[in-house]
């Protein structure tokens, strides 16, 4: 059987913290060193537009969350990392897709229908602040899958709708202009059910939204004094602790290996102070995370670096994109007289 | 003052009649051979795909249609003229113009209402068998403006619509990212009110989609066959006419100069047969066209020199829709990290 293709986008906005380290960017940057599948990851910045109007922003986001994959070990000669904007075939198969997909698919987009829920709750219009952006961009998602032929696309629950009406817009592609040969290839999700959740600072979802993270790449004592910052209760050293309702906890499971995680169980059965558990658990990250961090500011130093990473990138992901968009026009009748 | 833009979309799909050439196609090549205004015209292919998914008559229909305006005497060395779809840099512009078009805007398109108040009137939902590519065509139409810097776009009443989307868009982009030096030329629409309406053969207006058209190049066997199916009144030779109201004598007049309409008002006054007032129809119009119709099949006998034309003008129009993009991107944030 031949690999498959699993294919990974990241909005460029934002600076990345531990919750996105350890739900989504580690088991994909394990998965970018396995030889069994063929592994796509692109920064999303033509999707950063849409939430962000800040040019700086978008590109130093840009450039931080490259310079994270990279410092984390993504193995770009086994996978193809490029820049989604260097891509030109990805907004020219979005418009050819925008003529096979129904109006009423991008309707019953759930993120379309929260964003007019929210509107109507609050007396507004319903399409208030809502761009073509926004409504349009599982158009946008469905070219990146269909582009590169993905058969699987990790995703998070919220995005299963997406990655279905790609395989939708596919279908329709497929059905009326390639019956025989079908040019684009059906994606599935994969949604991995054991993916940490980590918690924020508060003991809720750790978020950006709720304000309550810890940077990834914080130099040590910002890194040491946001892990200070994690809400606990109101025990004494030397009370026995419940590890399961406990935030340093869980945060500390993440990073463990099994040995780790009971004896950690055990030291607070044995009444461990919340200032020493903190302390093993800033141990604990720093040395997972420690030298990346080198590497991270190192890289950040060296943008040229980055850059020739990325066309290198670009180079992989064109010798793809390229012929099948050729294919794609013949098949709707786009192409030149000779 | 600098030269004036002026930009002119031709959807390539059907063969172009009569109508087409009197309304739209001479009063455009007669323009596009004045020095005063700096003329762009392309073939829209990429909104040939909204309407059509045969992917032979798209093809075809590019050729025709670039045939026809080439034989008619398009001047390709004052004027640009390209295929759409050789601009790659116009679908990415129309993503990153959906993301600041308001929703809401579209929404309100005269083109889309229309649609949903058809199908509301047949009790079907309100959004069916539009596409994405209908809703959101004005984005497309903006960035087809948008990317050369048009100043005036001509158009039917029912285009006035979108150009003023156009200019609104264009407003938004230059108010979020560059409100001190305006990247994007805000486009006035240009109405001719003397624009003639050709009577098709059964006296309404000629439209393809009456099914009432005389096809600009016909076989003069067929031009003449055809001209003879307009529909008369049973007035017998002899007795006088009333030109007013006779679809042959409007016809006739969008040929003729002044001194021939004159002299044909007084042949209906003196009662000319039918069919004779159908042969001097037929033969002022193949003294129009016969010369260009040689030349259209003689173009279409030679598609490797319609695409060399077409390439030649794809070049003059990528000199300005490159650099054009390549500050747009950078407005919003979209460059390389060097």
């Amino acid at each position: 059987m031949s690999k498959q293709r699993v294919l990974t986008g990241i909005t460029t906005t934002g600076t990345p913290h531990l919750g996105n380290y350890v739900g989504a960017i580690r088991p994909a940057i394990a998965a970018s060193r396995e030889a069994t599948n063929e592994t796509f990851y692109f920064l999303a910045d033509y999707h950063a537009l849409i939430k962000c109007q800040d040019p700086a922003a978008v590109h130093q986001s840009g450039m931080e969350i490259a310079a994270t994959w990279l410092a984390l070990g993504l193995d770009i000669n086994n996978a193809t990392f490029y820049r989604q904007s260097d891509i030109r075939e990805i907004p020219e198969l979005t418009w050819i897709l925008n003529c096979v997909c129904a109006k009423g698919l991008m309707n019953r987009a759930h993120a379309y229908k929260a964003s007019v829920d929210a509107n109507i709750a609050d007396g507004e219009d319903a399409d208030k602040a809502i761009t073509m952006g926004l409504f349009s961009y599982p158009v946008l998602m469905a070219a990146d899958i269909l582009m590169f032929g993905a058969n699987k696309v990790p995703v998070g629950k919220d995005q299963i709708q997406h990655v279905e009406m790609a395989r939708d817009i596919a279908q329709r592609f497929n059905h009326l202009f390639c019956k025989k040969e079908p040019l684009l290839t059906l994606p599935d999700y994969q949604v991995d059910e054991n993916v940490a959740v980590l918690q924020g600072l508060d003991g809720r979802k750790m978020s950006k939204s709720y304000g309550n993270t810890i940077p990834l790449f914080l130099p040590e004592k910002q890194l040491q004094k946001q892990i200070n910052k994690i809400v606990t209760n109101l025990q004494e050293p030397g009370e026995p602790k419940d590890p399961d309702t406990s935030t340093v906890f869980q945060i500390y499971q993440a990073f463990a290996n099994a040995e780790q995680t009971a004896e950690m169980r055990q030291a607070y059965a044995d009444g461990i102070g919340w200032g020493d558990a903190k302390k093993r658990l800033f141990a604990l990250i720093n040395a997972e995370v420690g030298e990346a961090r080198e590497r991270y500011n190192d890289l950040l130093a060296r943008p040229d670096d980055i850059e020739d990473m990325l066309q290198q990138g670009a180079t992989k992901a064109r010798a793809i994109s390229q012929p099948l968009l050729e294919q794609v026009r013949r098949a709707v009748g786009i192409y030149g007289f000779r």
